[in-house]
């Protein structure tokens, strides 16, 4: 069958590119396309296309935005008294739906990692000092990094380049997640806990 | 973001049309396919069109086809004397890889249903008495349909059918699979196994 079917071939060439998708899934997501007699692999072509043609950086924030400036720079209701550092745009979802933050984002596009050979100047790090000295009210950096080396890293090198600049940098805090089962979380975590420890 | 960005949010209802893919998986594939840089939503929307304008199924055995007939109805090479008796196209591809037939193939795109409310007029029964009338040479269908009670309906069905064509009509053997541990077969397997067992 494979031989001689060449378009299918290539669709589940395609498919496999997918993290996560191997060539079993690829095929099983192509013959679902065979199958299906309503417009449905028209529209998701469509729909893969326009993606690509529609979504852009944000000018102000890097985040994903079919305007110039995305919604969230464009809310005047935000506070400009705070700037939260995020690695990617899809972080700004998470942190918008625990509705816990109401100032500004600021996508840097990836962490420093000299192992991957990611500098500081591949991030959006120099757009956001511009950004530090362009915003009159702001008073604190949020950095929301990943708790790993790379977010590690990258924090204590924003911290150091907005030294002398008389706003506060944060970052988010470590500790037990809410619900979590001290059996399963991990020593480091439960180092930085007693650590940040508060008091009652 | 996700108020903001209507071609995303399109792209990930479209993803999670696919089996198996529910919104988590889909906003995945979805940020995926944002953050990639190559062509690749592009050459993946052509081959989901492609797929679907070039692969028919054959006029004779119903699998699919890029051509009018496939590549197995066309090898002159294959004996007339057996058809071998599928539910799905993709079903053929895997007794090819067994190595074990070199007869032709009819699809029946399904299998006797009547609580999904398939009926036999809504397969390719009707087409494959008519081929059993055309192949002179044909001695022997082989129904390689699923073991379980759709499929054994279905054959039934077929057997009855093709009563007093002086053909053969068989099944594949039901039996523990090759590598397969007792302790792990259900009873139903164990007992065919049992009432199909061979001499040695």
């Amino acid at each position: 069958m494979a031989k001689s079917l060449a378009s299918l071939e290539q669709l589940i060439l395609e498919l496999s590119k997918f993290p996560g998708i191997g060539e079993k899934s690829a095929t099983r997501l192509a013959q679902f396309v065979l199958k299906n007699r309503s417009n449905f692999p028209e529209e998701l072509a469509r729909a893969l296309v326009q993606v690509k043609e529609k979504i852009r950086l944000c000018s102000t924030c890097f985040a994903y935005s079919e305007a110039d400036i995305c919604h969230i720079c464009n809310d005047d209701r935000r506070t400009g008294r705070s700037l939260c550092v995020v690695e990617e745009p899809s972080d700004i979802m998470k942190l918008e739906n625990s509705g816990s933050f109401d100032g500004y984002y600021h996508v840097l596009h990836g962490t420093i990692a000299p192992l991957k050979g990611i500098g500081p100047a591949d991030l959006k790090i120099n757009e956001l000092i511009q950004k530090v000295n362009q915003m009159d009210e702001l008073e604190e950096v949020i950095l929301a990094l990943d708790a790993n080396l790379e977010g590690d890293t990258t924090a204590l090198y924003i911290a150091k380049m907005l030294e002398g600049h008389k706003i506060k940098v944060t970052r988010l805090a470590h500790g037990i997640p809410i619900g979590g089962d001290l059996d399963y979380i991990d020593q480091r975590t439960i180092g930085r806990a007693f650590v940040n420890r508060v008091e009652l």
